[in-house]
């Protein structure tokens, strides 16, 4: 399996990883896969109306077969902090995917980022074509619900309707689409007004865009522990600085790094016009600052003590992370 | 308010409808129309994150201000069978026709149906521009989860995570999703093999496509009002049978409507080659079994007595709207 050989390479590319954590990630990982392919079948088990095998294939294309897995690893290992079953975090992890998933999907449309190319692959729109694609990122959205909805992710609805509300807040207007809606503007789309020029304009259209979610992904481990508000609060903001130092090393890499690393066209922002912490900092400041988001996660992590050795590995790896 | 008047209009061409099925149908109209006018805001009082004003203005554009609210309406009045909290069904109904909205605003996308028009005004993509449209979109479905998950929605979290299951088998993969991924190949575009023939096949599309949301609709209300399961079963026939009966006079209405009327262009499917009840049974056959179901109807709501009289009511108006 090809996949599992990216993995294992991406997760040993950040420099302060170690093996354990990488054997986790690519562990998590390669669990999430497996989730994923049984959830997105034709024919489930508990229903009798059967999925059309074309929107089948092109969700198991858009989510099979790539990516670190980053999300469902961090939902994974918060949640073991908290002595949560591991299914259940993976089913967790594995609806937040979905959703990571979907947004690549309509962020590549052509009415979006217009992208061809996504993880060396073609996008869902070239593969298949534009309706199919916008339906399959539907359909990922709507099943990420449905997963969250089921008992095997948790027997008490109220830690899943927890969830739900944690999941459909970050990936909405005060999330993932609301910063989507400010990134598209930034590039000046809807009038030269809109472009955000300061540090606070980009620090929140980042919060909302990837923050969000992977802050999220830390919240969940939590709320499926049925965390103290205290211990719930430091996963949080571990997860909100997670979010930032990943973007600053999006940002970092957009600049610094080339086609054949990323898989993707490098320097796009630029192209756009879209200011980064990077144009604003430069890239000594963005690295400065990005150690200093680093200090502040295993801050963050205090409470948790030798607990959390892999999530302290992991947030070397979002920051220092070359792919 | 002129979108007032047009509700009134619309529930008064029912030929059957009496003065007060117009009178509640206008009211649930009215209470979901304000209902998604405080939820849809820029600054929600439950949280920190502004959401930017561009995609509010795109989801009001879509949610607000039109439609006769049927799903609501059903939701509500099926609801206050079971003793339900009108301020609850109205939630619950207001998620669903989020739901609804959305796929209308992805559905008249160029990639997909390619409107200009929907209820006489321009199209989402075309008022403002395709991508807001495919992300109000996207918000419009994510927010209908974020209100299904709230606290107003239903105090008991079992609830509130039965109707999000609900919500996410009705609109996914083998609910609408799925259905318009069989109605975009029933158009041939994938080939001509995907054209279904039969009365099976357009049975299957059209219970999936618009059937599957409007029985949970009614479902909806059961499940708000922890109805035994005979009473919630014969929710789901009612509400099955009023999916059929919609999906046949909407198709009686392409035939025999003119734009004027609808406010849409007339006669699409069949310049789109896909096959109808109409086509497989005649206009005559097609009357015939809209009767019949109107009957099925009655006979489904026949636990429920005197009290069912308003659902009686709707079966016919379904049945019988020339708009």
């Amino acid at each position: 399996m090809p996949s599992t050989a990216t993995k294992s390479e991406s997760a040993k590319s950040g420099a302060a990883a170690s093996a354990s954590f990488a054997d986790r990630l690519t562990a998590a990982a390669n669990e999430t896969e497996h989730l994923l392919d049984r959830l997105l079948t034709t024919a489930p088990a508990d229903s009798e109306i059967a999925r059309p095998a074309r929107i089948v294939e092109a969700m198991r294309y858009t989510s099979l077969g790539g990516g670190k897995r980053l999300r469902p690893f961090l939902t994974v290992e918060t949640a073991l902090l908290f002595g949560v079953k591991r299914e259940q975090a993976l089913m967790a992890g594995a609806a937040i995917e979905l959703v990571h998933c979907y947004s690549l999907v309509h962020d590549d449309l052509p009415a979006m980022d217009n992208d061809d190319l996504r993880r060396g692959r073609p996008t869902a729109h070239k593969k298949f074509d534009e309706a199919t694609a916008i339906l399959a990122g539907d359909g990922l959205l709507t099943f990420a619900f449905d997963v969250l909805a089921c008992p095997e992710t948790h027997p008490d609805a109220s830690v899943r309707i927890a969830l739900v509300m944690g999941l459909a807040r970050s990936a909405g207007l005060g999330g993932m689409v609301g910063g989507q809606m400010l990134d598209l503007a930034a590039e000046g789309r809807f009038g030269k007004n809109d472009t955000p020029q300061g540090e606070q304009d980009v620090l929140t259209l980042q919060a909302m865009k990837t923050g969000a979610i992977l802050k999220f992904c830390c919240v969940a481990g939590a709320i499926l522990g049925n965390a103290p508000k205290e211990k719930r609060d430091a996963a949080a903001r571990y997860g909100q600085v997670i979010g930032q130092a990943f973007q600053i090393a999006d940002d970092l890499l957009d600049v610094e790094g080339d086609a054949a690393t990323l898989g993707k066209a490098a320097g796009k922002d630029a192209a756009h016009g879209k200011a980064t912490l990077v144009d604003l900092l430069g890239i000594a400041g963005a690295r400065a600052r990005l150690a200093q988001l680093v200090k502040d996660a295993e801050d963050a992590l205090k409470p948790f003590g030798a607990d959390a050795v892999i999530l302290k590995d992991a947030a070397h790896f979002v920051a220092e992370r070359r792919a």
